[in-house]
């Protein structure tokens, strides 16, 4: 239960704002103004909680992300978090990791205030899905290598694999796949079985963060790398012939080239 | 020829920025902190001029971009440009409209500047590819409607349409297409091709900025409407069920129900 103060009850609205990858730089100028005229900040498990220092000390700050074991929100109650919060205390910043819409359920929260009569802005963010890539100095798309990237979620509502991981295996698209780090090995059996062990692949873990960590390599030899290297989630995977670019590949395939040749 | 001034000689690098998608509080903290340190700016077409101001005042600013009429940069000169000025006045910023890396040929820059010894920062951008639709609320992934999104280029370095715009016609991604309105009505028979005439679609000109205009609806009355509406380039196309999310789709679904029915 949530008592209003009469004396601060302010028009309510909400900002939906991407917080992008997790380096507090690569929030957009835009986001901080939105953060420093906040009357409450919800925010995420993936959102670096040093951005909070844009917003008012006064500013009320709500941690509704999800952490394993910690307690968590249900999209529901966020949702009526977000209203309440507008409706009692006026200016609401739903700050969310990345971009919004990239696999965010952004849209929902942004419904649900517009089903309330809530105006809700949206600021977009840096999503790790190209950034994470590009920091590594591998670009999504590059002349001859790559034409369009398709990226997909490795962790659907229903815990299967999205279909869509089928069809993005068969294309000639750079694939990123958020989220999927826990299935990487069903992931890259799915590429194998399209005749594609040989693709190069990577996974980046923490991108932006001074606990982001690189294995760059192809198919067949992704998963061990992973393990070996003790990768952990959050952690971003990325399929193509764009990866063959990264200063990692080169060494990585003359070490299997020697390896092949016995 | 570039003259250096020897009093001025710093330590070549380069900075790779993305710019956003126009709206000039779109730029990353990082983005505005690279532009403050600059010795040189080079930009492109895309890139919202007034970012400029950003950059020291006696910072040399030179504009490397393509537009219609106008005498444009190669991309081989582009990259020439870069190394002059970072070997004869130190930190150049190369100011890129969205992200780098998404059909921006950030990879060809930060290729030849590694080349030529001359250290490469990358400051990722705001893609329009996410950004546009979002703004326009319409997300790119939504439980229900979107497992993945697809972004796809409508202008190839041959001319033709990519073979990936077929492909991710068959698709049950988000089609994002980049650089596609003068190709609209090729493309629109693509996805017809594949049964797909009453899939939403929608085009945005010039999103994030005063400029924006958005015009709804479905594969079969999308090119109509773009043309009705004046849409100009620059423009997204996005194909998908998210599209029937935008608020604009309710009302131009009952008016094509109520044609349909005669």
């Amino acid at each position: 239960m949530i008592i209003p103060d009469e004396k601060t009850i302010k028009q309510p609205r909400i900002t939906l704002v991407g917080a992008g990858p997790g380096d507090t730089d690569l929030i957009t100028l835009k986001g901080v103004k939105a953060l420093q005229t906040a009357d409450v900040v919800l925010y995420d498990a993936l959102v670096n909680e040093e951005l909070l220092e844009s917003a008012p000390t006064d500013a009320i700050k709500v941690y509704v992300g999800k952490r394993s074991g910690d307690h968590s929100y249900s999209q529901d109650a966020v949702n009526k978090l977000l209203i309440d919060y507008a409706l009692n205390y006026g200016h609401v910043v739903r700050l969310k990791g990345g971009d919004p819409f990239v696999f965010g359920r952004g849209f929902e929260e942004l419904d649900y205030a517009a089903l309330n009569n809530i105006p809700v802005q949206v600021v977009p963010g840096i999503s790790s899905s190209i950034a994470v890539a590009g920091l590594q100095h591998i670009p999504v798309t590059h002349r001859g290598l790559s034409e369009s990237f398709w990226v997909v979620t490795g962790t659907t509502a229903s815990g299967k694999i999205s279909n869509d991981v089928y069809e993005a295996a068969r294309s000639k698209a750079t694939v990123v796949v958020l989220m999927g780090l826990h299935k990487l090995a069903e992931i890259a059996e799915i590429f194998k079985k399209e005749g594609k062990q040989n693709l190069p692949a990577a996974v980046i873990q923490s991108g932006s963060t001074s606990n982001e960590k690189v294995v760059v390599g192809i198919v067949d030899t992704i998963v061990g790398l992973a393990e070996q290297n003790k990768i952990a989630s959050p952690a971003l995977i990325i399929f193509g012939e764009v990866v063959s670019l990264h200063p990692d590949f080169q060494f990585a395939k003359e070490f299997y080239d020697i390896v092949a040749r016995g």
